[in-house]
């Protein structure tokens, strides 16, 4: 299919969006917020854990008095699942440049009690009052136009099973790293693809919180069928990124004792590294 | 100099050197310890950060039902100092293969209160218990023999100032990541050494918590001659080391905006990738 075909006829902006919806928290009281976890942005049952450190790190972004996450860490406790939610935050320092805070997702059981979903532990900062100074080694991954990459659209679905976050994505993946769609995976722990939200909304610090969650494992490559839960992820927000959409390449190096990295970069339409993340996740081996 | 020479004459154990007296907390009360911070582990007169990360590290494997960090994440807030320190721990949640907790260290202002200088968020587990699959597809680094590389007693100092760690630690530098000590910097974010404790101590998850702190910083091939202070600070451990010498291979790609991330491999004799680290860290533009 073409770029144009790709993008919606009208474009959602930041703040007007599904994703600016379902991320969206009501403040109960200071530093507590609520939210109901959208349906929209789950992966078989579960809820992309990139859309919840999405929620989380909006909360923060309220919480403290820094707007942008520089460095959030999330792990992952407890499976979410669609629903009420209440994010508890708690400043833990406020600095002239950087604001350091914590934000739990907790959910409720069958006796409404609170069970914890996710911790976090993040810095925020403000990425406008950045200096302008890029001295990177580091290059954007080659990914071929968007014409010649493949999205769930383009069947046979590459991602399996019923995934409503694919409706709310843009993805158009690399063929030379779809091999696992066609049942013959690559054995590289490479996987790359073009990024955006499925109405048009351009990118911003907290969609990147979700970019870098969002494509299929790369241990579909790795030759592994099943899920790969993640323990621990951490995001580094170096740079607020230019409209248009992102490339987004994941890497995983280290496949041993039944856990693995993914280590994933995105860049921008203007050719910047504008996010750097690595998750622990355990692998289920075949 | 010969790796013979390199090592101490009477080899310490592990729970009997340096590193174990300077890292021992003194349990206070549940979950609070109580620590002399050592002033033989700065760099010029700031407590080096993987030490400090040892020192809470080692509380945690305390209030823990796990001993082995995972995954550990450490934010920087103010500055430590040589002296007395506490540290607080909360077990976030206890599960049966990992347990995730949280763990503050403060030291006293001159009126007597907490100030918090790093606060820490961990998942422990078992490393004995995991699997023994090793399918990585990460090569060690590439370091020329011990006797053919440089450590601070073959000066001129390759680490300036007076810095009491490089007298706790036997570092051997790779001379190709050497230049900036010569006045010629690479301009390429890399440095590589082997590793050990200085009394012969061998390797453990907590001294792996230290070893990805403990180089020159990249940012001095880079051409920067300032300081480098760490934002955030994460470490996976993904097995237990051999005893033997370490490899450490640091690398940046991305210095942009005034921060810098420093991607750090541990490789212990048996050639296995045993740890894993990223910090950010603020780069101070020459």
């Amino acid at each position: 299919m073409s770029e144009a075909a790709s993008l919606p006829a009208v474009q959602a902006r930041i703040g007007d969006s599904e994703f600016d919806r379902d991320t969206a928290v009501t403040r109960r009281e200071t530093g507590v917020y609520d939210i109901d976890l959208s349906a929209g942005w789950t992966i078989i049952s579960a809820v992309n854990g990139g859309y919840l450190l999405a929620v989380l790190g909006r909360a923060l972004a309220d919480a403290l008095p820094h707007a942008d996450p520089f460095t959030i860490s999330a792990h992952y406790l407890t499976a979410s699942h669609p629903g009420p939610a209440v994010v508890r935050t708690d400043v833990v320092r406020s600095g002239r440049t950087l604001s350091t805070g914590t934000a739990s997702l907790f959910q409720y059981d069958d006796a409404g009690r609170e069970v914890e979903r996710i911790r976090v532990l993040a810095s925020y900062g403000d990425l406008d009052a950045l200096p302008d100074d890029v001295r990177t080694t580091a290059v954007p991954p080659v990914i071929p136009p968007m014409d010649q990459c493949f999205g769930p659209e383009d069947g046979p679905a590459p991602v399996p099973g019923g995934s409503a976050i694919t409706d709310r994505l843009m993805l158009k993946l690399d063929p030379a790293t779809l091999g696992w769609a066609l049942g013959a995976p690559s054995g590289k722990g490479e996987m790359r693809s073009w990024f955006g939200l499925a109405d048009g909304r351009d990118a911003d610090p907290l969609s990147l919180l979700l970019a870098v969650d969002a494509l299929p494992p790369t241990a579909f490559e790795l030759g592994l069928s099943g899920w790969v839960p993640t323990v621990e992820l951490t995001v580094h927000v170096r740079s607020r990124p230019a409209p248009g959409p992102l490339r987004v390449s994941i890497t995983t190096r280290n496949l041993a004792g039944g856990f693995l990295e993914e280590d994933a970069e995105v860049w921008d339409s203007a050719d910047r590294l504008v996010a750097q993340s690595r998750q622990l996740a355990r692998a289920r081996l075949a």
